[in-house]
């Protein structure tokens, strides 16, 4: 891993200062340099080293999933009208909308000058980054409802989080020439990784310790953002007579009492429910590297970095 | 023509049915209904058959490029906030600003899913691709400043109208298997007719009859768009110490007196100097395609498509 993020860091210095001065490509430039986990480029080179592949061959579809992945967060901020990315100011801040919406543009383009250079590595990433599109939309029309159910909600989390890390290990392992039935093995490995990775991060939110996590205690909750815990928590009281939840919905956030809803949500059994949904995913992620046919050391990479995506803040 | 019409509407059509429903592929659909010339990939089938290459090799491309364009005008219209689009509402005035950002995102991920079949085609595509995308960032950069050269303008257009032609016929070629040289010069011709085109189209929004263009006779100078004949117009005034073209610009759209401005271009040889320069593109399409080195007979399509392009309508 160490090795894994100098080689990327390397591999994208070396793209950035490539780029043209100014113009569109400034905001990209500013995106690519703001510091991030490079997980996503992290797990395309895992993939491939995983089948046996050359690190070196995987570098640059790499630095196409990591482009891809910053291009949608160049988008989803409009669309989010959110002020800040990474701590710093979003591109459409920076700069204004219209440049957002065309850097992000030109930055896709930019995304698949390196995926196409082979026809099914760009198969596989086409199909997927369709997908986060849908991910997107879904979480965009969620917002706009008051009725969307737990299955719902982790259909649109699995598109709009966990599809990209599958698509990142499949396209790894494309470029090592793995067989159709591995290729599936890493791609579900995959996505119930980003599954678990995202219900734990809902769960931190509301129970991670803010020292550790860095957030305010309960901020989705405080927000009514519908995660998974708020969905199961409302769904929960309605068939158990209860209105805890309901009444502290109904005043504005500043006036929600966090401390009350957290109590709910454990009351409700919501909080143990979401730790056994983790457990679940954790579970068929590593069944699913388990039924690959590599030898065990060859795996080690892939279990160190989920149990590190794992660590519990609380 | 007619013939390339029949199968990229056909091919369109089993392309637009087999879209999933709603979400964001209803915009997409929508778009792609509207009655449109289909200009782009009809030159992908014709670059295509201009060496020899099978049409229906060419058609999964054609189709791209025209989806390419669609999503281009899918974001320009958010970027210029226009309210119709080939006579009908855009899609962000008819769903929303997001739904048309991510819709356009899906829909060049579309694109690519049929660009990028071969790598040749897919890195020639994604050049030409970044090319729109800088020549759309100079046309915002342009409405905001006063000194635009002449120069400058036919960048812009070069970049944001004529590449595109040029990208489309040299895709067509390469699925043929043309040689370097060959695909060069059919570029050339592509972006040469492109700028004529442009040039045309900029000369007919002010001397045109308006009720052969339909549109409104010098709906640009009166809302004082700089297009060649404005910037080269202003150039004139200045060098020449005249004032008329400043002073109708000082005043608001509805008190300007269009006649007048098209008088002023007319003395000060913009006109000529414009018509001068559309020729002058022509003269070099036409060297370009002589250069090629294929039966005459088989450059036909395109002559008549360049004298199609190049109807005057005054």
């Amino acid at each position: 891993m160490p090795h894994h993020r100098t080689l990327i860091d390397k591999h994208l210095e070396a793209w950035v200062s490539a780029l043209p001065q100014g113009g569109l490509y400034a905001p990209m430039a500013y995106l690519m340099a703001l510091p991030a986990k490079r997980v996503r480029p992290a797990l395309v080179l895992m993939g491939c080293e995983l089948f046996g592949g050359r690190t070196e061959d995987a570098l640059d579809a790499a630095l196409g999933i990591e482009l891809f992945h910053n291009f949608t967060l160049m988008h989803d901020d409009i669309m989010d009208a959110a002020p800040l990315r990474r701590g710093q100011p979003t591109v459409h801040e920076k700069w204004n909308v219209n440049t957002a919406i065309l850097s992000g543009d030109a930055m896709m383009v930019k995304s698949y000058q390196l995926m196409a250079k082979r026809p099914d590595v760009a198969a596989i990433f086409s199909r997927y980054a369709l997908e986060v599109c849908e991910g997107q939309q879904l979480d965009m029309e969620f917002e706009e409802r008051n009725d969307v159910g737990a299955d719902e909600y982790m259909d649109m989390i699995r598109l709009k989080t966990a599809v990209l890390l599958a698509c990142s290990l499949r396209v790894g392992a494309a470029i090592a020439g793995a067989s159709t039935a591995d290729s599936e093995h890493i791609g579900a490995f995959g996505e119930h990784i980003g599954l678990a990775f995202q219900l734990r991060d809902d769960l931190l939110d509301a129970f991670g310790d803010p020292i550790r996590t860095g957030k305010q205690q309960g901020g989705d909750l405080l927000a009514g953002k519908k995660t998974i815990l708020l969905i199961r928590g409302l769904e929960q009281s309605a068939s158990s007579g209860r209105s805890e939840l309901q009444k502290e919905l109904a005043k504005t956030p500043d006036q929600r009492d966090v401390a009350q809803m957290l109590r709910t949500l454990e009351e409700l059994g919501v909080r143990d429910e979401a730790e056994r949904a983790i457990q679940a995913e954790e579970t068929k992620a590593m069944e699913a590297l388990d039924a690959i046919e590599v030898p065990e050391d060859r795996k080690q990479p892939l279990r160190a970095l989920s149990a590190q995506l794992m660590v519990r803040n609380y």
